[in-house]
């Protein structure tokens, strides 16, 4: 019997889904797939390679003959669950932030260092969504010329906080254009999104963010802490530190939550310790595999979140030069983080395996 | 009789009619209004100080008797009749582009450098909405412990682009939504925004932006210069330079357009000559005036353009530090673009006259 068997650890959340799509359009060899999610989910059937799986609880007891388990549960369910499923023999690929920074764990970005994995001891982690994107590009950029600073700036999509921020930001639009629940059957059902109860404060549902988001945005994106940033902002940070296996790179960022579905875009300002010029870093990421140049302004071409839903590739433009410092250069990224960012990183580590 | 004959050149535009109720809301002394708009606009009759003037056409014969006139009506129509203003006797305080680079035109932020409209020929330039706003929170840390370096995103709302971009991203939402344009009368008349007629690609309207706004972002604003820099890119750095007659702070930012209605949002990372502590910028932001600190973000209290719409200050929070580099300092701004962004200031500038 050829192919593996595959569990997916929620299997019914937005990167879950991503992570079935993406199992089927990369032809990974899935001899069974296990769909798991929480009781709530059980029961539900899931379309898979032309057939349909049922989604069964995830337990302890869930990964009895696994031997691949893509885990997009949350930390705490990866916490739980990911040792059991190591303990039955599988290894696993986890897309929450639970081990991430643990030393044996790999972090791994195929494109820069799948060579990490063959430490890892049952668990790869898979990083942070706003981290894989900004990696795609800065790798070739810092292996051609060292990149000694980096800035960034995000603009993050509600699909990074899940299924239900999706429907909150589709709602809430909804609300303040003066129409009530009724209307966003159609966008919702176009976007996949289940419809579940809202809480409603001052007429907006309100359950994935402490704040409007539709029109509006938030620069805060996970949990702050005492200096003030946010565990987003230090993912950045750590995270690019571990996967690079270079902790010189003096990155810093600003993580900001925007009214758009889907990819996620970043605004970096970087200084390299050896000059480049636009034009050799266009050069440098058209033949970067995972990246696709997109940067001609004259045209009205430029990374864009529509653009870049749906796509493998990240896509980056606004390449140019930062005059005001030594060795400057500015360019700016879309990519889908529900693919590159979670989904597609995740089945491109296990096909590493 | 006391007070003065005041002009407003574009007086039905998004900036224009913002500058109409900042003069009644500022008890500005106007003796006369002149509401001043293309032939289009000419007879239409706009509500002002309990009463109602004529909009009339904005020719060169406009400005007879006019002692001063606020111009928001384009950087071609200001080039063409702010000096038949100035001819006719008029102080012109003009918010285009169109001369704020010009030596002998004072570019002015009443809150740092409102000495410079002494050395005025007629004409004190209003700096760019974007500008305006970094410099309110960026003026006084400067003083204090002077900015060597500050890297800009921006995250612009469309009342930057006008009256039709506020009317664009409404219908492109709607459209978006699966309703068509019967639905979004509601927040057309909520946001006074007339109902022009669209035009319309792939079934959104298409005029403001070469690019759909709704749920989606758009790295461009202003034109591209060869060297893939947008003229709003260009106008932070020389038109910071210029207010705060300082050209050594080495400015840089990637300027974007989001879909929000009407404040701007920035994410600043600055580098001080001597050190700062996120304290001590809360303190010297809490006395400045036209700023005010909204950085509690145990609360989740931060800047937001929901927030900061309809309010003369700029709201600054997310003020931290940033270890990655030697007196490196991060914060977050909102600000009501067309008030402290444009008509506001306009009016204090009026005022310092």
């Amino acid at each position: 019997m050829s192919g593996k068997v595959v569990a997916v650890a929620g299997a019914t959340g937005a990167v879950g889904t991503e992570m079935l799509k993406v199992l089927e359009t990369r032809r990974f060899p899935v001899r069974k797939l296990v769909a798991l999610a929480s009781a709530r989910s059980a029961g539900k059937r899931l379309g898979f390679a032309g057939g349909e799986v049922e989604v069964q609880e995830l337990t302890e007891g869930s990964f009895d003959g696994v031997e691949i388990a893509l885990f997009s549960a949350g930390g705490s369910r990866s916490k739980l669950f990911a040792p059991a499923a190591v303990a039955a023999g599988a290894v696993v690929v986890d897309n929450s932030s639970a081990f991430r920074m643990e030393d044996d764990v790999p972090l791994v970005v195929p494109e820069v260092n799948a060579a990490a994995i063959r430490g890892h001891k049952g668990i790869i982690a898979n990083p942070n969504c706003s981290t894989i994107l900004l990696a795609m590009p800065l790798w070739p950029i810092h292996r051609a010329a060292r990149v000694t600073r980096c800035i960034v700036a995000t603009y993050q999509a509600v699909s990074g906080t899940g299924a239900k921020a999706i429907s909150e930001l589709a709602r809430q639009t909804a609300a303040v254009m003066g129409r009530p629940a009724y209307a966003e059957a159609a966008l919702l059902a176009g976007m996949g999104v289940r419809d579940d109860r809202p809480h409603v404060v001052d007429g907006l549902e309100r359950v994935a963010y402490p704040h409007q988001i539709a029109f509006n945005l938030l620069p805060h994106i996970g949990d702050f802490y005492p200096e003030a940033d946010t565990t987003e902002e230090r993912k950045l940070v750590d995270e690019m530190h571990k996967i690079f296996s270079d902790a010189s790179i003096r990155i810093f960022g600003t993580t900001v939550r925007v009214p758009v579905f889907r990819a996620h875009s970043e605004a970096v300002h970087i200084q390299t310790a050896t000059p480049i010029s636009p034009d050799e870093v266009r050069e440098i990421l058209a033949e970067a595999p995972g990246v696709e140049v997109v940067d001609d302004p004259a045209k009205n071409r430029y990374p864009m979140p529509i653009e870049a839903t749906g796509r493998a590739e990240v896509l980056v433009g606004r390449i140019r030069r930062d005059p005001s410092v030594e060795n400057g250069l500015a360019f700016f990224l879309s990519g889908d983080q529900l693919l590159k960012g979670a989904a597609l990183n995740a089945v491109q580590i296990a096909e590493l395996l």
